[in-house]
């Protein structure tokens, strides 16, 4: 009866749902094809769990939910910079500009008079390519850091980087063959983004054994590939420190990805968000493509560069923001003004996201009042940062058939994970890749949340996962421990 | 000689665009094609006069320019309300809600401390649909004003009303031939959204004669016309209050849209961002579509609506925080699993918008210690608007050939121009039309910017302006002036 029951309100929903105009089989298909794991199954399963928890506390084998599968600092406890944090709060509430409270040095008064006096308030609409004195420190900043002049004109305020990675494939991709070659592994913003705009994603592989390294010869082999196949290929992204894999490129590859690009009129993508998020500085320091690009003398002035910055990253990961920028080099002031165009239906980027782009490359300098705070809490997160990976990185190198490379840059870990036969075989049971069953068994158990590598793509036949190394510093020991634990359990099960 | 160089300079630079990888011509084609008036030729202009006058204050005929052609009312002076950015700066910066100042009240301080325990950080990216005690607010501002139930599942937080109408859009133009009817005069997120997904714009004209009203027959001539020609109409857009007309729609008339779209199995959009601009409210009070649905009984139980509104309007105008939600009702869940997936690969909206969806909807109430202060600062607005709006249509409807309806809602006034003959002729040696010429002339006579009625679209062989009435009550009197004597010589001119 029960069963009979139920069929028949599936049925009832089936045929409702038949008669919707809006419905998945009749939606732009595009959308219904795009594939997001950073938020994706598990992290809906994360979602739940959290749920249960609050609701009954104990019903549970951990007591919360570690949330390791996204780049999201704030929300695991790493505090704000002050400095960056007055200057909001007295855009938002001008009355404490005039109030005797000491709480606001007055550096903090003057920077954030200055931002009132060019945006008038947070709550108006801005330039649809960001505030003009925003971008003008962006410029600074970036002339200060390459030693080559830099144009506000030429630069985007965005709701962060990754709307800005979309309006500028969104622009590329103008019929299904072109391509664009990106990483793998990737950051899924880019494998989306392709789908959602309906164009080819031309893999280039990076490799594990050499420290997720570069090679000219595999981006010969991808471009040839792709272009045997009908592909148009228009560009070339670089994640780099890298995402999800935490290199950082030496200046001899970089000289030959811009060669390679020069030499076969690909436009370079390059996405910098984990520009100071560098943690082998002497061997592996960052340079910028521009910086690259520029050096390279005359013959690369025409050279067609957009480079990809954001607030979300770094010591400051002002995530929830949205803010961040790009930079065009060398790019058709016509194409720019179309860039605009788009931009400006959506109107302006969020005021207060801008405003954090103008504090991130213009912080307190030596002398100011708040620059001896500002710089002590700079160096705090980052040397926690550092231990934090370290730490990881041992306890992730200890586990019986994982294996995994220091980071060099960014926030992830992404280890290798040898699986035994029956555990792949199990996975293909319930339809689906090991690593993903890996994962929900981890996130079931455990309650830490990361994210299979299926979901960045990967070379056949490995399997892997990301984690950020973003835990609270106190939260690592037991975290590391609850790993080893679950894995252990998984690998007897399996074996 | 000099001719010869600049010849050579030209063919150049052409040489050298059309080396280039990414241009206009390569570009999506969607992208290049689509309009976007308020922010366009006669936008850019105003900014460089504006630009000019900050060089050299005496090059001009006027000092300033007036900034008419967009609804930003805090660019225009208009104070933000105190409440809400009190809870803004202590979520900031939650060492003042440790201060003794006496500047915030206890439940601006309760609420910023009830944010910070739902979001960890303002820093942190959030729940990709919204933060869902905002969400929460949300569902019972609607409760309370339709008297029927919302769920917080069904709402999704975003960056605006215009990002999360081009994501309904994105999602339902699954081909060329998909139509979506849009009333002419429209706001041009319509046609610039519906061109940049590559469907097509199904136009319903608006009765100026009957102060903007929408009838029946209307709708049915759009849509026969439109299936006729082999396209699929699949949504209808209405935007009440109106903009650029300002109108309100009567529940008569909202009932019969309902009714329409029902029998022709047609999804409803409903822009109600305007819903707290209201200024005759005895005659022409707001509802929502939502309400009227609801009203209609369980025949209209699977009737699809999506309700859209926004922070930037009303007597709130926080425009540059980014914040707006939208409500599905009755659509596919499916469907949402979708919308939820793409927001995801943006990871969350803005989360000071986010906030400022929650304050707008849930703001102080009797007897709270904000409460008088927010009455007052939300009634005084109100009644700015109000004298504003008629102050502005009267001077309008003293001009030579300039007939306006005054506005029952929104922000805006669209009055119709008669233009002479030799306006005309004039307007089309020019390659223009005649209202983007009159509107340039304003704008470079009297520095007020107001946008052409040919980018809101309108009845052939008519002519309109809109201009907000945002400008500050003490310089109305000037604004009319100079608009009257620009008119008069503009007339003159042509006659």
């Amino acid at each position: 009866m029960l069963q009979v029951e139920e069929k028949s309100i599936e049925m009832q929903r089936t045929a409702k749902q038949a008669s919707k105009v809006l419905r998945v089989e009749s939606m732009q298909k595009d959308i219904v094809r795009v594939e997001y794991a950073v938020r994706g199954e598990i992290a809906i399963r994360a979602e739940e769990l959290r749920k249960q928890l609050s609701v009954s506390p104990n019903s549970l084998p951990f007591t919360r939910i570690t949330n390791c599968n996204i780049g999201n600092p704030q929300q695991l406890a790493q505090r704000p910079i002050t400095f960056f944090r007055q200057v909001a709060a007295l855009v938002d509430y001008p009355d404490l500009l005039r109030s005797e409270s000491n709480l606001f040095k007055p550096d903090a008064r003057e920077r954030a008079a200055k931002y009132l006096a060019a945006i008038g308030s947070a709550g108006a609409y801005s330039h649809s390519q960001g505030v003009p004195i925003v971008r003008r420190e962006v410029a600074d900043f970036i002339e200060k850091r390459d030693g080559f002049a830099a144009d506000p004109e030429n630069i985007f305020l965005t709701a962060g980087a990754s709307p800005a990675v979309q309006l500028v494939l969104n622009s590329l991709i103008s019929h299904p063959k072109v391509g664009i070659m990106i990483p793998i592994p990737q950051y899924p913003l880019y494998t989306a983004s392709i789908a959602l705009f309906n164009g080819t994603a031309v893999p280039y592989y990076l490799d594990e054994a050499k420290n997720w390294g570069l090679s000219k010869e595999e981006l010969a082999r991808s471009l040839a590939k792709a272009r045997s196949e009908g592909v148009e290929v228009r560009a070339l992204c670089i994640i780099n420190p890298g995402n999800p894999t935490g290199q950082c490129l030496s200046l001899e590859n970089m000289n030959e990805v811009v060669e390679f690009c020069k030499k076969e009129n690909i436009v370079l993508l390059a996405d910098e968000v984990y520009q100071t998020n560098i943690y082998k500085p002497a061997e592996r320091p960052f340079h910028s493509f521009k910086k690259v690009v520029k050096s390279k003398g005359p013959e690369y002035d025409n050279f067609e560069l957009i480079s990809f910055h954001s607030v979300s990253k770094g010591m400051v990961g002002e995530c929830g923001r949205r803010g961040g920028y790009f930079e065009c080099t060398n790019i058709d002031p016509e194409v720019m003004a179309q860039f605009y165009k788009i931009a400006s239906i959506s109107l302006c980027p969020p005021v207060h996201g801008q405003l954090m782009v103008g504090l991130m490359t213009n912080p307190p300098k030596e002398g100011d009042p708040s620059y001896p705070e500002y710089r002590k809490e700079m160096d705090d997160i980052y040397q926690s940062l550092v231990r934090r990976s370290n730490t990881l990185a041992k306890a992730l190198n200890k586990l019986e058939g994982v294996s995994c490379n220091e980071a060099e840059g960014a926030m992830y870990l992404f280890p290798t994970i040898t699986l035994p036969r029956k555990a792949v075989e199990a996975a293909k049971a319930l339809g689906k890749q090991p690593d993903d069953m890996y994962c929900m068994e981890l996130l079931n158990e455990t309650g830490v949340c990361v994210v299979p590598g299926s979901g960045f793509w990967q070379k056949e036949g490995t399997w892997h996962f990301r984690s950020t190394f973003l835990a609270p510093e106190n939260q690592m020991g037991e975290f590391a421990e609850s790993l080893a634990r679950f894995h252990e359990k998984f690998m007897n099960k399996y074996r």
